[in-house]
């Protein structure tokens, strides 16, 4: 299609949710007329992250349907506004978590703008107009291009996908708590979509790399299969007290409510415990435990578009790949309940252009 | 007296508590001989420091009896040992809280010594040899060089004293977590002798400096009489709501359990929450309030000696002194019933050179 603005609507397919059951199905609406800041995108492939459940069931209170999930975008330009010179028709670009937000405020003046408090998330959510916003488990999209990413030529784009969002999770902090110099020791808590990427982003940091797991169930895939240096069964009381002092930091990807004490303990001077699930109830911690180290108990929410784009760079330059399982739409219920109960190595990515969108597969 | 190690044990007399009553009394014991890197120290001023009170009355469950507490020390040299050249007799030093280390892990050889595993408390510890170390409760000691510092020339030992805990104790993580610069936004939670250091290093260091209390109490002393640029009462929930998000740090000086997300939620992206209080009981917080302004819940304890010479030549150039009051030793017990209940502005220094130790006053 031409450069410049359609002067219509138009429709998009997309896979919604209709109440807090969370069961998706086809759902058609329309997209906003491309504005002159805009990128028209034809989906391609959508990761599925844990936060789409949260969203699509409610778990947060907050839940408006019908809602389409959907925030690791990968798709193809099909049309730009008048005013976008970064973006071509044809060009393979990401979206991420957010696609708005006040330009004014010190988060988004300084390049973070996934912490504006005016931010707008890609779905469940609404453009200041009052129209609502729409994700990624669906045919298009429409978005401004302030929060659009190029993916790096060559990257295969369901490969990109996972890197959107449970990528740049994990590259943002290591980067931002000057944790991404090589020869750091680094730990690993929780081996879901976000773990799996922090053990390969770590790894071609450079750093030995623990996994820290409930059992010794894990420790195969994650030495064996995932590259990892060590492993550490958290039920075994001896290990863990042999490995107390001994890591820079730990990235703990842990959804539910656990103890952090096991986890400050293995950390050494100044080391740093990235929290990184959204948790509803109290973690709690002993106060000499950071007195006694200097050491941190940090919070981290995604990355900026500019860390997004940086997180490509570095696992296009590192060769780093994630670990998926490609699915069509029509799994995508199925795809969900087996995230849920954490039966999948690691992400689920939905081929959105390969599926039958307007029924069931 | 001359340059040498003199030959034989010294008898020293300090304030000692006989067990968990912790009321101090007139104690004689015998200090090792100046070796080649010894410091033998007649101590004119220590300062009267909270954690002298879990110490005495064994509130930590680990207090060996008798002990002379005290480790904001200062003194005049009187002899040092053969291998000694940074000090003189008649040199006025610091000791505090720390009188060895291993000099073997990575904490002691990056100059973090305070971090050593195996570091020796200037009181209620035991030397290599099993020879009980005392404090500065006491007419003298004898201290490795490696743990004393100068005080600078000009300013007032009693002054000085408390800057070698209270001062470097808000001083050290100032800097290690690059709150140091001009400009930066603090608030400072507690106004005892920690707090008060706070606000004063602080405004020293050209921060904007907010004092939080739980009521409205302490505004005209924080504001008026300690130069604090604003006050917040955590009991004000509009004010507080009206200050979220405005503070690049808060230092938490509370020694008692509180909740923290009053406090996290005063501060703005990269905010960090520098908690100071040895605390029995688990604080708690929710992972979205950190994760949302990737804020940071950070631990210190005290500082290195390389950071005790900061602090003092940071003072001495700033003209920052401690507001302190100056006691006998007879009065001590009271002094400690005072600090107990937090009626003391803001720290005491006890006049050992000037009291008569052998008796009551």
């Amino acid at each position: 299609m031409a450069r410049g603005a359609s002067e219509t609507e138009r429709t998009a397919v997309g896979w919604a949710a209709r109440d807090a059951g969370g069961h998706l199905s086809p759902f058609s609406y329309t997209l906003r007329k491309t504005g002159p800041e805009d990128v028209a995108i034809k989906v391609l492939y959508c990761g599925i992250c844990h936060t789409d459940i949260h969203q699509a069931k409610n778990h947060l209170g907050m839940s408006r349907y019908p809602m389409v999930p959907g925030h690791e975008v990968v798709g193809e330009v099909e049309e730009v506004g008048a005013e976008v010179t970064k973006f071509r028709a044809g060009d393979v670009v990401g979206v991420g978590l957010i696609v708005g937000c006040c330009r004014e405020c010190h988060p988004c003046k300084s390049s973070n703008e996934q912490y504006c408090p005016k931010k707008i998330w890609s779905y469940n959510d609404v453009y200041p107009d009052g129209k609502p916003t729409q994700g990624g488990f669906s045919s298009a999209m429409v978005v401004d291009q302030k929060f659009v990413v190029k993916i790096p030529a060559g990257m295969a784009p369901e490969q990109a996908a996972p890197l959107l969002c449970a990528g740049v999770t994990v590259y943002s902090p290591l980067k931002r708590f000057n944790l991404a110099a090589p020869g750091l020791r680094g730990g690993v808590l929780g081996l879901g979509g976000v773990g799996h990427m922090g053990v390969k982003l770590a790894k071609a940091m450079g750093h030995h790399v623990t996994v820290i797991s409930s059992s010794d169930k894990k420790r195969g895939e994650a030495v064996d299969h995932l590259g990892a240096d060590a492993f550490l069964a958290s039920s075994d009381g001896a290990a863990m007290a042999a490995a107390a002092g001994t890591l820079d930091y730990v990235i703990d990807t842990v959804p539910a409510h656990h103890p952090l004490e096991p986890y400050l303990a293995l950390l050494g001077l100044d080391g740093k415990l990235i929290v990184m699930g959204v948790i509803g109830q109290p973690l709690s911690f002993l106060s000499p435990m950071l007195m006694l180290g200097r050491k941190s108990i940090a919070g981290s929410f995604v990355g900026s578009v500019e860390e997004a784009e940086e997180t490509l760079a570095f696992c296009k330059d590192k060769g780093v790949t994630s670990q998926i399982e490609v699915v069509k739409m029509g799994y995508v219920n199925e795809a969900l309940e087996r995230l849920e109960r954490n039966d999948v190595r690691y992400r689920f990515v939905v081929d959105v252009a390969g599926s039958n969108l307007d029924g069931a597969a």
